[in-house]
């Protein structure tokens, strides 16, 4: 499966200069015969586009391919479902919020500041509600995190495989946001000492409440408005969403609408009959709501193959940790036999994405290929054995596990398991 | 000038409660006769969109007024023009490239990956010709820098004054790129002895040549193919551009298609009758290529005016500098008689925008605002009487220089000088 778009014609006939020629640089002299280099193009000689031209741009029709992606058959129906982020064709850390993975239970709801509002009540001295202009009046913070579904690489628990990387590890998605920290409206109200956890529901009709204890409240969650230095998106949760960095992304409640602080968690449908992780025995854990330690190689992967033959080869891929930094990433080019650490590339931010590289030589045999992410708490990402040695084969959640992916010697990739 | 969108009838319904209150919450019990809150609202009681409904999305509708623009009046041709990035109506520090400022001297081309072709020649052991998938192949690396537009706020030089902050100090942007080092790419070709400036083509029809010392170029110079996570979009590069941190934005070379390495500057049409800053005596200074240090307050301004009167008030501004980071930002509330720190919001990166929040009372009194930025390198962002001082009123380009924004008593903001 690969989304490359279509050469144009004129790329067609210059093909020859181009493709497959397996060194780095072509040398110069096979360029002489190369149209784009011996004659004057169209684009050299006449005027392009104005700068009135697209107020607000969009992506130029060559990235049509580069887009998130749903599966009818995934859900029953599209309004409670999820799409993927096409995390194989995306680079660096950021996540456009265009392409980024949407999960809604009652579909994506349009909500205007001015209908805006957000209610804090329960164990609290205070009840107030607040308009979107009174959020605006309280210290602004930015943070950077990862978004992760509970249930990204879910399929792969029982070894069915979605094929492509975007499909098995697309319900990611990494902003900079800037909003006003949870613990300076909760304080604004006054938690009464009898308080110990808050319970979150958004505006639109599923409300996806969801408890979280008053301590992570009280820490690092934000009511975040700018995503990506602009306002949210729609889907996103536009006007007000909540982060909850290193969480997993169902907490994320979107269109939030209340806060209510209580004595004990409130066990609602959100978090019973879903985002419990099945055990073996039939026992069910709850309150796994930290995202462990993962990353992935987002390219070469089945939607991103290798064009070029053999030669010189750049790895890159993805790694997260929600509980911290990400200190190292290995790669395995041999199946996981021997490793070699990865070069972490730009910055390592605390609970967001960090993008690895691995600069190699490929001889143009087949490969397999594996990544492997430490974070600063010491613990290493788990092979998938050893995740279902515990948690067995019917979970859903949580499988953080490495990824494999089966590159053949035709640059072909594919999702694999190994024994 | 504003450009708030206008509020929707519910919204006007509901005004009551929420409008003018004064205080950051409204109390508990103004709020029982809001609708908002004590009746189920049509989002609440509906499916939202579906997940495949924008496979890659935009802006909601609301925020239709956050968008670039240009001013038709102020250059001959819209293809040869620039517009302005909305910084008014942003936060954080990544700029989307939906919205990010365009500069171009033949319009914004359309130039497909396979039709791509980089040259290095010059004095180089081995000249060169790169494919696109050729830059695929080097390391690549991770930046995030602002691009400014050596003429932003360049109108302020003689006092014509462009209202609203969009247009007054708009023509800059901040994006995470990833791409490959121009140090690489010409140590593959092999830079000679002799050689000491490369000269920088793009493929539009200007090309819009400029000279680059080496010393630059091998240091932090990058050839880069994607901006804040995704390809570039085509008004800023598709798919190639130079990045050049910290220097003016003229140099950052979009659809690059050759690098010259030269034993001299090559002082090109671009370089010299533009991009020079005229002295008093008539002379013109040149090789003024890095940005110095600046800071612009974002909120309140004149497109962003205070709406909710006395009270908190969250002021929120950019700093940023082509030395290095941002070490400092004060804010003045008085016309530059007294000035207090503000806080530093995130990360405060080398050569890109960083965001400071001041959070103040307003005592509903009219106010000359005004932001000082300081880097690691002692800079202080000096104020407009100090640099005309030296350079004079008929310059156009580097105005760095501290900006004033009256606050009246009815929240209006107006771009101002003061004394």
């Amino acid at each position: 499966m690969t989304d490359e778009p279509t050469p144009s014609r004129r790329a067609f006939l210059a093909g020859t200069a181009a493709a497959g020629a397996g060194l780095v640089a072509s040398a110069a002299a096979a360029q002489t015969a190369d149209p784009l280099i011996t004659e004057v193009q169209p684009w050299a000689s006449a005027f392009g586009d104005p700068v009135d031209a697209a107020p607000y741009g969009m992506p130029i029709s060559f990235e049509s391919h580069v887009v998130r992606r749903n599966v009818e058959w995934l859900t029953e129906s599209p309004v409670s479902s999820i799409n993927f982020t096409p995390i194989h064709a995306l680079e660096g850390t950021i996540t456009p919020q265009g392409c980024a993975f949407e999960r809604h239970h009652s579909g994506a709801i349009e909500l205007s500041k001015t209908d805006y509002r957000l209610m804090i009540n329960g164990l609290v001295d205070k009840p107030l509600v607040f308009t979107f202009e009174d959020l605006l009046r309280f210290p602004r913070h930015i943070t950077t995190a990862f978004c992760e579904c509970a249930a990204n690489g879910g399929m792969e628990w029982g070894g069915a495989q979605l094929e492509g990387c975007q499909f098995t590890q697309g319900m990611i998605h990494n902003m900079e946001y800037t909003g006003v920290m949870l613990r300076d409206l909760l304080a604004e109200a006054g938690v009464q000492t009898a308080g110990k956890w808050v319970y979150v529901e958004g505006a639109d009709a599923s409300s996806n409440g969801r408890s979280i204890p008053l301590e992570k409240a009280l820490d690092d969650v934000m009511v975040a408005f700018f995503a990506n230095g602009e306002a949210l998106r729609k889907e996103h949760g536009y006007p007000v969403r909540l982060v909850v960095p290193g969480w997993e992304g169902n907490m994320w409640v979107k269109w939030v609408r209340r806060i209510g602080v209580y004595d004990q968690a409130v066990e609602s449908r959100e978090e019973t009959s879903k985002y419990t992780d099945m055990m073996p025995d039939g026992r069910a854990r709850k309150w796994t709501w930290v995202m462990d330690a993962k990353s992935v190689i987002t390219s070469p992967s089945p939607q991103a193959p290798i064009r070029h033959g053999a030669g010189p080869l750049v790895v890159t891929g993805l790694a997260w940790s929600g509980n911290g930094r990400i200190t190292r990433v290995d790669v395995s080019t041999d199946g996981g036999a021997t490793w070699t650490p990865a070069r972490i590339s730009g910055e390592a931010r605390s609970k967001a994405l960090t993008r690895f590289h691995y600069d190699m030589t490929w001889d143009g045999s087949e490969m397999f290929i594996l990544s492997r992410a430490m974070d600063e708490t010491g613990y290493v990402q788990p092979t998938k054995q050893a995740l279902r040695d515990i948690r067995g084969l019917n979970n859903v959640y949580h499988n953080n596990s490495i990824q494999t992916w089966w590159v053949r010697a035709d640059g072909e990739v594919e999702n694999v398991e190994i024994a």
